[in-house]
C-alpha cells in the first residue's frame, strides 16, 4: 500500500537530504568521480547527475572528465568543490595565541593569521577587538566576505553551545560571558556564529582531516596549560547536555593529590599538565612553552631528570587513558598539544599502564596515536563547526545567498 | 528543481520510516490520539490515518473513538498497541538470579519468571539449559510463541554486541563464550537474538520507562557485586567501538587502593561495591545480599558503624560521579541496584563531594536520582533491545510473519 499523499509532501525533504549527502562526501573526502558518489550515497546515477547539476549552476562544484586512458568505456566525470564558493570564518582564543582563518569548502585554508598573546586575564572587550582586527587583516577577507556563510569559534574554556556563552575560562578569568553575541555584533557578517571548546573542536578536526580519520569512536586528549578532551561517539561529537562534555582534565585520579585551579583536589591535569611536567623537571611551573621546549631538549640529550619527569607524566597519562578506555570503549585515542610532543618519550610507560589498568576487551581494540594537525587542530575544527549547518542543508544556506550575489553581479 | 526520479525510488523508504515513527511513539508513550500522533511525528492527518490503517489490518494496534464529552468538535480517535500482536522474549543472567519474560509491544510484561541462583561459576551449557527451561516454563510461551519477533539477553559481563559473545564475565568465570549463538540454537525460535551488558540495558529501561524518562543524556550506575554503568548520549545508548563502553566500575580512583578482581588496582568498585560496604561495616565481604540487608537495617536503627560505612561509600560514590559529570555532562544520573537502596543514607555526602569535585557548569545541570524499575531494569532493557529492529522497520519484521500467521490460521 503506497500512500501517494506522503510522496509529494516528502519529496522536497528527500531532495535536500540528497544534496546534503553529496556535499558532505565532497567536503570530507575531496574530489570524487560520479561513480564513487553513486557508491557512497546509494543514489542513482541519474539522481547524482541532476543534483550535481544544481551545485555546478550555483558555482559550488566543478566537473571535469578525465582524459581517456587505456581502459574500455567512458571515464566517470570527477566532481570537486570550488573552495571559494562557500567560505567560513574560523576564530580561536587559545591560551598562548589568537587566530583567524578564512576556510573554503573542502576544508581548504584560504588564509590564516595567528598572533601570540601573553598568558593572563583579558576583558571580553579586548579579546573581541583583537579578533575583529585579526579578521580584518586577512587579505582575502574583502574578497571572500560575501561567500562567508558562518563563523566558528574555538575557545580555551567551557562553552555553552546553545547560547554561545563562555561558562568559564579560568585562563582568561572569564565566567559566563556572551562571547558569541558580542562577536556577532562586532563582526556584523549577518551569518550564524557557533562556539565550542577548543579540545572538542580539535577532536572534530582530527576526525575529519587528521589522525582520527576513519575511526568512529575517538577521544582527543590535548595537553596544554590544562588538559582538554574532545569525545567522538559514532562519528558525532559528544557534547553532553549543554556542550560541557569532555572536561577529562578534571577526572579525579588522586585523592591525595594537589589542588587544581578549578578548586578541586587530585584532578588529572594536576598530574599530567604542563605545570606538573615542569615542576617534576625542576623548572618553574609557570615557565610556559619555552620551559617545556627546554625539558624536551634535555630529555633528547639524555637528561635523567627530564626523562624521569616525562616518565611520571606518562604513568599518570596511562592511568587516565585506561579509565577513559574502560568508560568509553574508543577505537582511537589521539594525543594533541603537549601530549603529542612528548609521545615518543612516554609511549612505553603509557602502554604498560594501559595493560595494567584497562580491561582486556576494550584495550585490545584501542590505538593510541599522536595528533597530526598540530596547533591548528582547534581552528580547523572551528571551521568544520561553522560548515555544519551548510552541510546539513546546503539548499537552505546557499540558495538565498547565491541569488543575492547574482543580483549584485 | 524537483527531480521526479528521486521520488519513486525513495517513497517506499519514506513510508517505512513513517511506520517506524508511529510505532515508536505508541510503544514508548502508550495510547495517543491521532491528533497527538500528528503533532509528534509531523505527518499529515491523512498520512497518519492511512498508516494506522495498515497496523490495524495487521492486528498490531486498535483504534477507539472516545465518547463525546462537553466540548465542541469530533474527538480524535485514540490509538493503542495490541501487546500480544508483537512479543519479545527477554532473558537475564544476573549475579544472583536468572530471569525470563514474555514482553509485548508497549513494554507490557505478559509474564515473568525469576529464579535465584547461587553465586559462583557455571558452565555455558548449564546457563543455557537453565534459561531454556525457564523460558519453557512461561505459561504464556506456547500461546505467544508465533508472535515472538526477537530475543534480548542481559548479561552480568562484558558483551560484544556484534557477535553475541560474552568477552568476559568474572562472576561466571567466563571468557569469550558464544552465549548468543548457543541460545539461538537451543531456543530454536528462528528470530534475531541480541545480547548486551546488564547495566547498559538497565540504562535503556530507565530511559524508556523509569527514572531517566524525558532526559537525553543519562548515566545509569548500578551497584551490585561489581559496579556497572550504562551511558545514554543524545537519547541513544553509548556502546563504544564494540559494545564494551560503560565499564565505569573500573575507573581508576585510588592509586593507593586495593586490588580489583579485574586485576587492576584502585578501581572505583573496590571503594563503592558491595564488598567495600560490607568490609567497612565489619561484615564478611562475601556475605552477599543478606549481609547488605543487615547493614541497611543497622543503619536504619542508627548503628554508627553502619552509618560510617555508608558515608565512606557515599564519599567515593560522589568522587566517581563528579568525574563522570565532568567527562560526560549528563542531565541525569540514575542510581540502580545497591546504590538506589542506599541513596537515602548517602545523598548528603554525595552532594557535598559533587560540589567539591565537579565543575560548576555541568554540575548545575545534573540531577542525581534513584532508579525506579528496581531489579527488573536490565530484563526490561533486554526487551527494549529485542524490540529495536521491529521499531526501526516494522514493515520488514512483521510483514512476512503476519502473512505466515494468516496461512497457519
Amino acid at each position: 500500500v503506497l500512500n501517494r499523499d506522503l510522496v509529494g509532501q516528502r519529496s522536497e525533504t528527500v531532495r535536500r537530504a540528497n544534496l546534503s549527502a553529496i556535499v558532505r562526501e565532497l567536503h570530507a573526502r575531496g574530489p570524487l568521480s560520479r561513480s564513487e558518489l553513486v557508491a557512497r550515497t546509494g543514489l542513482t546515477r541519474s539522481a547524482i547527475r541532476a543534483l550535481i547539476g544544481e551545485f555546478v549552476a550555483d558555482g559550488l562544484v566543478v566537473e571535469r572528465t578525465p582524459p581517456l586512458v587505456g581502459v574500455p568505456g567512458r571515464p566517470s566525470p570527477v566532481v570537486r568543490v570550488q573552495p571559494e564558493g562557500v567560505v567560513v570564518l574560523a576564530l580561536e582564543v587559545a591560551i598562548d595565541s589568537l587566530a583567524a582563518a578564512a576556510v573554503g569548502l573542502g576544508g581548504v585554508v584560504i588564509e590564516e593569521r595567528r598572533v601570540a598573546r601573553p598568558r593572563g586575564h583579558f576583558t571580553l572587550d579586548e579579546i573581541v577587538a583583537d579578533l575583529v582586527e585579526l579578521t580584518g587583516g586577512l587579505a582575502s577577507f574583502a574578497r571572500t566576505r560575501d561567500s562567508i556563510i558562518g563563523v566558528g569559534v574555538a575557545v580555551c574554556g567551557v562553552v555553552n553551545r546553545a547560547d554561545g556563552r563562555v561558562a568559564t575560562a579560568p585562563n582568561l578569568g572569564w565566567t559566563n560571558l556572551p562571547l558569541g553575541a558580542r562577536l556577532e555584533e562586532a563582526l556584523a557578517l549577518h551569518v550564524p556564529i557557533s562556539l565550542a571548546n577548543e579540545a572538542d573542536l580539535g577532536a572534530l578536526a582530527e576526525l575529519r582531516r587528521g589522525a582520527a580519520r576513519g575511526a568512529d569512536d575517538v577521544i582527543y586528549i590535548s595537553g596544554e596549560f590544562g588538559v582538554g578532551g574532545g569525545i567522538i561517539v559514532g562519528g558525532q561529537p559528544l557534547t553532553g547536555a549543554a556542550g560541557y562534555a569532555g572536561e577529562i582534565g578534571h577526572m579525579s585520579v588522586n585523592p591525595n593529590g594537589t589542588r587544581c585551579p578549578c578548586g578541586a583536589v587530585g584532578c588529572w591535569e594536576t598530574e599530567v599538565g604542563e605545570r606538573a611536567l615542569l615542576a617534576l623537571a625542576g623548572r618553574s611551573p609557570e615557565g610556559g612553552i619555552a620551559e617545556v621546549d627546554a625539558v624536551i631538549a634535555d630529555a633528547t640529550a639524555g637528561s635523567e631528570t627530564a626523562l624521569a619527569a616525562l616518565e611520571s607524566v606518562g604513568r599518570w597519562l596511562g592511568l587516565g587513558i585506561a579509565s577513559l578506555v574502560n568508560i568509553l570503549n574508543p577505537r582511537r585515542i589521539v594525543l594533541g598539544g603537549l601530549f603529542g610532543r612528548i609521545y615518543p618519550f612516554v609511549s612505553t610507560t603509557l602502554d604498560a599502564e594501559l595493560h595494567r589498568l584497562a580491561l582486556e576487551a576494550p584495550r585490545s581494540l584501542v590505538q593510541v596515536v599522536p595528533a597530526t594537525l598540530g596547533i591548528d587542530a582547534p581552528l580547523l575544527g572551528a571551521a568544520e563547526l561553522a560548515f555544519e549547518p551548510f552541510l546539513s542543508d546546503p539548499a537552505a544556506s546557499f540558495g538565498p545567498r547565491i541569488a543575492e550575489r547574482r543580483v549584485v553581479a
